[in-house]
């Protein structure tokens, strides 16, 4: 088969396919692994009985029935959905937002290929490539090939600061973070997938002053944050400026079958996004639209958040927690302080072979976590660290991820005393 | 803002976009426009009654709810939708096809901007750059802005058979068709959106033997038509080959905001799609695929598209057409041999002025159509033609169509009066 430029670049081998197809595989072969890799968040029976009560509501009315999937959406989006959007930012995030700053997308993966695509690479003037510049590597994997041709991202090296006598957290070195007219934005997910990471205000603040000074956007992907679903085991003070674009999301809320992305920026850059979208798109899926104007409607989102997904996860965070220190006591790990998303970055510091090597040990006994070293893609510093960490999820059930802690204790313990 | 070629080549003022954006605003100034704009289907309540059947049954059942909204489908598409589809395919159309040959997308929209960008624009050799075909203008202008540079389609300029007292049928002029090495796939739609054209057997049988000779793909856009939802008033005898894709959608079944398309193609070829759509999308949504899969394991789909569908469609268009007939009499208007999709082509023979002012004018007039010029976006030639044309939806309620009808009637007699 005879493929254009685009065409070899988007189906060459790359990270995210051969990891989506291996975990996909290795789950077709064994069905019974414990699973503690993947984004995909846990099954909460509450808020999926809120669900099943807004969808027979609407099957049961058959003028809400007709819009949901009889009518395509307008290219920005559903208008209610946009309205009850912005209303929502206003009150409860006090943001100086209104129905034209937002653009809904088909998921958050699809809002980030058009980012990306629109404002990196070849620029419009032909005179210069332009990259995405991540600040705090590592970052979420799903960006890596999703520019049209080669050489789109730039990241920068974390400064590790070691916490008590198991934690550690990634810090923006900002002595050694260069934006020159090459950089088309700078980009973080906050918290951050993998690490669960919360960068903290100052830092956020240094980087929206950063791209101010350089009239560049900063991107910030919210798909785990707040407002919603606001995964974060910690306040933070948030606020948006017309410079900065946000990338929300109702997949982690529960929703990620529903493909629902949300962007927040500035009325220019919306209507760029909805152009795009609507020539790759045409228009988005009103399921995910429909379910969430509801519940915005009858005001349900704050509690979603607060009273039934934070406490969930925070307490399976624990559950992770506490099994990985039982397990690892006395070897030479640290776990990046779990500050939002649900995700354990666990780091073993020295471990005697790659992360991808202890990927596949692990899937051979039984466990399947997600290996870290993808997760450093736009670094290409030769650093050892690179290949001594791993991404655990806790969505699964307090018998799966104790069990999988210990088999992870026993592979991890015996590599260390080969190696002693 | 700055942004790059990609950015620059989608947010240009589009075909697609300033259409929809006219339609939206002319909406939005005056809701009771009479609407014979836009490919949305019509509001079929029985069918509609089934989805809300099958909605409720979901919204009951836990697993099948979590199903839905709470998890990510696998890359090709939900397992089990591929399945029932391929066993569809091979008991209802003798297809000879397996799970392999299936890729689902977020809508067929989705589908041709992977397929077109995939295929053509600048080879991955960088000898050459490369073009759809279009066999037969007009098209579907949908496909007109996904080239994500410049120069991605060629068309052919068709023949014109004349028949009876006031159709017309467009032919495929073979003597004049050029296939280089330059033609990275041939594409039609069939039915044809925008004219309701149904290329003979013997057209297509011809344009695949060209394909198969230049060993590149023959694309057959089915959006309206067979398998389903099968919107065709003539018989037809297709058989897929392994050189075709074919791109299928849920959306003129009636779930055109559930946006799912469906590929049918050599397996290299799907698994290229597969790549490009999970890095472009992560995922599909879950509703279409879930009521579909239904549909199809309860064996509703056949009877579906020739007792629910077809003959509503059928009397719409007699409505349609018998209006027209009316209020245009001894003007020297034709209609396209209306054989499929729910679109009637009017042909305004020497109207005075262009189709794009006649849309405006009907605007005025309480009537939205679609100017037919945009239709024949790859092709250059200067053809009086390209500015006669109207596209006319009978979705709408029989009141609304006679109405649209007497106000076209009017508005183009008194155009052709002023000439004489």
């Amino acid at each position: 088969m005879k493929l254009s430029q685009f065409g070899q670049q988007l189906t060459s081998d790359s990270g995210i396919v051969n990891l989506m197809a291996d975990l996909g595989n290795a789950l077709n072969v064994n069905p019974n692994l414990l699973f503690l890799g993947g984004g995909n968040p846990a099954k909460v029976d509450e808020f999926e009985l809120l669900v099943s009560q807004l969808l027979s509501e609407i099957a049961q009315d058959p003028q809400a029935l007709h819009k949901l999937v009889g009518v395509y959406q307008s290219p920005q989006g559903a208008e209610d959905f946009i309205q009850q959007l912005s209303h929502y930012f206003q009150q409860h995030c006090a943001w100086q937002v209104a129905d034209k700053n937002i653009a809904i997308t088909n998921g958050s993966q699809s809002a980030f290929f058009i980012l990306i695509n629109m404002l990196a690479g070849q620029a419009a003037d032909a005179t210069q490539h332009k990259h995405f510049l991540f600040p705090l590597m590592p970052e979420y994997l799903g960006y890596s090939d999703q520019g049209v041709a080669d050489d789109y991202f730039v990241g920068a090296k974390p400064q590790i600061e070691e916490i008590g006598p198991d934690l550690f957290k990634y810090k923006i070195d900002f002595d050694n973070l260069h934006i020159d007219d090459k950089v088309a934005a700078i980009c973080v997910s906050r918290p951050t997938n993998p690490t669960g990471n919360m960068i903290t205000d100052d830092e956020l603040n240094q980087l929206s002053d950063l791209a101010k000074q350089h009239n560049i956007p900063l991107i910030i992907d919210c798909a785990y944050g707040e407002p919603f679903p606001g995964i974060v085991y910690q306040s933070s003070n948030y606020q948006w400026q017309d410079h900065h674009i946000l990338v929300l999301s109702l997949s982690k809320l529960g929703l990620p079958a529903t493909r629902t992305g949300i962007v927040v920026a500035h009325p220019d850059l919306i209507q760029r996004v909805v152009k795009v979208n609507t020539i790759m798109s045409l228009a988005n899926g009103n399921l995910g639209p429909e379910l969430m104007t509801r519940m915005l409607a009858q005001g349900k989102v704050k509690s979603i958040c607060k009273d039934m997904l934070l406490p969930f996860y925070q307490r399976k965070r624990d559950v992770l927690m506490n099994a990985l220190r039982n397990e690892l006591q006395g070897l030479p790990y640290r776990i990046h302080q779990p500050e939002g998303a649900f995700f354990l970055w666990l780091w073993l510091k020295d471990l005697p072979i790659s992360s991808a090597d202890l990927y596949q040990r692990l899937k051979q006994q039984g466990v399947l976590v997600m290996d870290g070293s993808p997760f450093f893609f736009a670094l290409d510093d030769a650093w050892q660290h690179k290949q001594e960490c791993l991404r655990l999820s806790y969505c699964q059930s307090d018998e799966v991820i104790e069990s999988a802690a210990k088999i992870i204790g026993q592979e991890v313990k015996a590599l260390y005393s080969k190696q002693a």
